[in-house]
């Protein structure tokens, strides 16, 4: 089984996707010498800082995807608030900026004022963790045109984030300060965050039926809200890294397209490459779900991502202050590798069936 | 027919509206005094400012909403784009920012790049329109969960824009500074920008049947394209105001709730009311379709927009000059009314049966 059967085109998404950014780019031109101009960074792509003043500002849109389907299931609405925010302020953490403020969009079928009070609920702790202000939203009735599991209302969350550069930081962190040996931290992701899930859905539908969600995972819960989980939000924690003066040479989120292609998007300014030894191994319920499905650990890696949901690099010297830092956050953190001198990323995995997976071809 | 037999409950979008506002506003705190902070308004609610450093930053989300079904039924994609825009930038223009950014998500259930492409290219033609950059986006392939009109990909559209306040304003255009005798200016919009169109479907469908976009209009046009008319979008013209030393007292972008509502907003902080005796007519095709679906006066008015896009207060002094200037950037503009001493707002209409409304509760 892979991503393109469970109904997911990742070849035909970058191509739309590249092509969108194609046409995103001539309008640059609308702000040039202005408020709001797009900064074009090294490699002359858009380096996502907008000038306004002496504001440095960065901007991220997301979505929960899928993952909705699990609150619908569940009836648990409370916790994909924790991954809206995840998935638009920990983008923008990758590039160093600090969130500040989201705004939110509620597509939704019918009105469901609990609901939307559950969901308004978690993302107001979301936001409390993020140390981001909810400045704006926006809840748009769409009838039948939205649809999803069950009777109750269906609907699909999007947000954007925006934050602020701080002063420390010369320009967004855009892995152009990556060095050959510099040491890559893994932290711990506790499930699926908020990507994969059309792969993941496919594999319980085949394993359990249409109604997956409600077998038991364990003594206490079911596979719905294991696959709930929520993500763990990071921005908070690369904000304290650099106001401590820890400042990270490359982030990674580890978003749709695994460990190999988020880590290989930080790594393409300097050319380098990296080896991975030693990451975080998924959460058992993850192992579980790749055992059933029988997804192979390259796929799986490619999908998910297996354990570890954000990379950071740092100067050697850095390394020991930075994960003392992030335990005494709260985050799960440890050093998985280094930077090599030379393009391709090598990860030890962690998996069912554990392996050496290789890529050449990772700064494309 | 009213809007909630079309499937739109208006009192509880309120309610839900509210309280997702009320959990919002209990995160301001996670800001207070750092990058980013939300201002206070006068009235004790958010005015919209998110101070950095010295830029004082607006932030404005919103959607095409189901006007995308018309352009799954004419198959004519490169003007929604202008829906999209007008929506979220219009909304800053009524606090005086001038819109500088827009980052926007497709969620859609299967990718179809030349669809993509279409909607691309007339968002970057907005984008020149507005003045603005498209800075970031996000397109999500949600399968099934997305629904529509016909066999193609079925999707939606929203966005995020963010803006900047100029430095001549003391702060955002609340409505504050809004004085009795000054001079209501209305600029003409040529259709239902995008809004109400749950209602206009219905009546449709029940003049045509369900294929009612293929119904020819007139000669040149079917019905659905006439619906399809993009929104104008206003945002320039208002900067461009503020650039020549015209600073509007108020404004009120007409969407959803009208005229009374809408310009209601406007006047709240100064507890004053209006007179509209010389609004525009709604074009022809919009009368036709009241008429057909023997829409009262009062309900047209409270959901579309009527022929008026935006309303601007200014000074009397003001008048002239600022009706000459929205005449040479392209854009039909007329003294529609005054505002009066005490509250209530009175509307001579111009749809299909003109009359007098009289609202009075209009600054809750």
């Amino acid at each position: 089984m892979n991503n393109k059967n469970s109904g997911v085109d990742i070849d035909l998404g970058n191509a739309c996707s590249k092509n969108a950014y194609s046409w995103a780019k001539k309008t640059f031109v609308n702000r040039a010498g202005k408020a709001g101009e797009p900064r074009i960074g090294v490699d002359g792509a858009f380096s996502n800082v907008l000038k306004f003043k002496d504001a440095r500002i960065g901007i991220s849109s997301d979505g929960v995807g899928t993952k909705i389907e699990l609150a619908e299931r569940t009836g648990i609405y409370h916790t994909i608030g924790h991954d809206l925010m995840a998935m638009t302020v920990d983008d923008l953490a990758a590039n160093g900026f600090e969130a500040t403020s989201i705004s939110n969009i509620i597509d939704l079928d019918f009105l469901d004022y609990h609901i939307i009070d559950a969901m308004m609920q978690g993302l107001h702790e979301a936001a409390a963790l993020a140390g981001v202000a909810v400045t704006g939203g926006e809840i748009a009735e769409l009838g039948p045109r939205m649809n999803g599991y069950g009777d109750k209302m269906h609907f699909n969350w999007c947000a954007t984030a925006i934050g602020i550069l701080p002063d420390v930081l010369d320009g967004p962190i855009d892995g152009t300060a990556v060095h050959a040996g510099d040491i890559i931290i893994s932290l711990k992701s506790r499930g699926f965050r908020s990507n994969g899930f059309s792969l993941v859905r496919q594999v319980m539908t085949d394993a359990f039926g249409n109604d997956w969600h409600t077998t038991q995972y364990d003594d206490e819960k079911t596979w719905g809200e294991m696959l709930l989980t929520p993500s763990i939000i990071y921005t908070r924690m690369i904000t304290d890294l650099v106001e401590h003066g820890i400042l990270p040479t490359g982030i990674a989120h580890i978003t749709g397209g695994g460990l190999a292609d988020n880590l290989g998007r930080a790594l393409k300014a300097s050319g380098l490459g990296a080896e991975l030894t030693n990451i975080f191994a998924p959460a058992d319920f993850v192992k579980n779900l790749q055992e059933r499905g029988k997804i192979s650990e390259e796929q799986a890696y490619r999908i998910w991502n297996m354990g570890n949901g954000m990379i950071v690099i740092v100067r050697p010297a850095d390394a020991d202050s930075a994960i003392t830092r992030m335990g005494e956050m709260g985050f799960e953190a440890q050093v998985a590798g280094c930077i090599l001198p030379k393009s391709g990323i090598t990860i030890e995995t962690k998996g069912c069936h554990p392996t050496t997976l290789r890529y050449t071809d990772t700064n494309k």
